[in-house]
């Protein structure tokens, strides 16, 4: 067992502090990596206060995690003491179902969590990257190229295969026209991912004073999803439609911008649910309401490899883990261009 | 201009009396067919009565037509007098669309219904297959063999179309698991289809006396949907679930047993909504909801050749035009296995 330092919840009240515990010793297929950067995602919060019912404390957030190796396992191949490597939401599953045989390991029914998750291999809960160090299989450690920003990478691993996984899914690619609604954590990866891809870009947001950052960002075009008029303009004309908001809201006004078979998919779950969607916007063209999890492995490494490939990073602001719990209250109120992401230098100095 | 008999609507609320109207000539593209055969569509009661808040009266209903043709003009091709042909919800659209060029002319903006739509041609309302003969321009006639029942074939024209299209879109076939949602008119049909098509198929019902007749009609099982322990037992299994039920209902009891990636399938308009549907069954396991709107006519064709091919028609129970009005009243108690049909020699002794 190696003690380790991180920031923890014991209760879903109070603010997270600084915590001691153990990380089970390195096993053959196991890597262990130093954490240099944590991404602070919003499901961290819900987590932390319990929002979702099912949390274990002490809890240590955090799934995007970039780090340096500093030890390997015996069975350990494809990595060495010293490569740059990042942890997602994903630290183990069964690799026998048949979504993880597919490289959809995020559906398998008995996935780990990187925390909060009922750890198989030491019988405790998952710790997550909110600390020191990692010891991981594997097979769930993502290669990160040198070019890019370390810090501004670490929200690809959750956040950008969020909405990566997505737009290949239904094959965003140049020729198509492509929504993203919502300028946050999400959003703003969508937007860099489907310009990337070559497609037409259009960022919804109710808000006015984001248009030239959407536009910064790549956007070709930003549409106030409240100004009906300029909804209308777009009609029947978007081949996929990418939802990043998570709070309740219409979706009609963005069915009914969808062509023939086209796809809005969501992948927010909303505190409150939605207004229950017309099926009428859907009968009509044969539209769809989907949802996407995650990425698999397979495909996280794609995402990476795509990044490094484009110069894709997240827009971050580095936060000292002394600064996690204002950090939580600012992204409350929607105040972070648009990711906290966790120095875990400033560990030392707790 | 040629005089015809039918059966219309006058207002919303009174009973549908002998009415007669005018057909326009034969244009040379145009067939005219003596009605034999027109089945009974909920929709026609839901128009009659001007639930749609889209009534024209007089109003002639009607859009599953078996006839046989007595005319045609100069620039026909395909069709000689003595044909069993068939007309559906669709007589007319723009034919240079995308929608239409990729012959699913249901999605054409200006596509034109076979009653209750503007008459491009006339100037006024199309008259549906209540009634005695219509013309229809020879592109949205259907060719109907003789080897099946042609009171019996009726109700493919709209109940057929409409469940065919979206089994063969979400290319259901042998292998696969799919659901039926309800054993009405277009359910019973859902049935027979995903059957043939060589799909295991399970029929959904609220009503255990339906049992016995679903399995008569290909189901391999029946399972009651407000039996949760049954739903259970199929829990992310099936590759396709057609959902024929139109009243508000909670669909998330069905989006749960979708397999990864699987597709509920919506063909009905509620009256009121659905409860707004769970959008953590969508993001798990990547589902989608979407929805189908009848078919085009080439694809119409198709369904009627393979109606040929496997013996397939719908179960109906034939009335005279003088029984429409009750009819009407016996489908809104579900009264009726599985589709009126109405026999329009009947129209003689009006």
């Amino acid at each position: 067992m190696q003690k380790t330092l991180g920031y923890a919840a014991h209760n879903n009240h109070s603010a997270l502090v600084p915590f001691s515990f153990d990380r089970r010793e390195l096993g053959a297929k196991d890597i262990q990596i130093e954490i240099l950067f944590c991404g602070v995602c919003h499901s961290d919060i819900h987590q932390a206060r319990n929002e979702w019912a099912s949390s274990k404390y002490p809890m240590v957030p955090g799934h995007e995690i970039i780090g340096k190796v500093t030890a390997i396992g015996n069975a350990v191949i494809g990595f060495t003491v010293g490569d740059r490597v990042g942890v997602g939401c994903l630290v183990d599953s069964c690799r026998i179902c048949s979504d993880c045989v597919d490289d959809l390991e995020q559906f398998c029914n008995t996935v780990t969590f990187a925390y909060n998750s009922a750890d198989k291999i030491s019988g405790g809960s998952t710790y997550g990257g909110y600390s020191a160090q990692i010891v991981v299989d594997h097979h769930f450690v993502l290669h990160v190229s040198d070019k890019l920003d370390p810090a501004a990478a670490a929200p690809l691993l959750c956040a950008g295969i969020t909405t990566y996984s997505p737009l290949k899914h239904w094959q965003v690619g140049s020729g198509d026209k492509v929504g993203i609604v919502g300028l946050g954590g999400l959003g703003h990866m969508g937007v860099k991912f489907a310009r990337a891809m070559g497609a037409q870009v259009v960022l919804f947001t109710t808000s006015a004073n984001k248009i030239a950052d959407a536009k910064r960002l790549g956007a070709h075009e930003v549409v106030i999803s409240s100004d009906m008029q300029a909804m209308q303009q777009h009609l029947s004309s978007f081949d996929f439609i990418l939802n990043t908001v998570a709070a309740s809201h219409n979706l009609d006004s963005f069915t009914a911008l969808l062509k023939r078979d086209g796809t809005l998919c969501l992948v927010g779950v909303p505190d409150h649910p939605h207004p229950s969607p017309a099926v009428g916007n859907l009968i009509y063209k044969r539209r769809q309401i989907a949802g996407s999890l995650i990425g698999g492995i397979k495909e996280t490494q794609e995402m990476l490899d795509f990044c490094a490939e484009h110069n894709i990073v997240s827009d971050i602001e580095i936060i000292p883990i002394q600064q996690i719990n204002q950090a939580y209250e600012r992204m409350l109120r929607s105040d972070v261009k648009y990711r906290f992401v966790i120095d875990l230098a400033s560990l030392n100095s707790a």
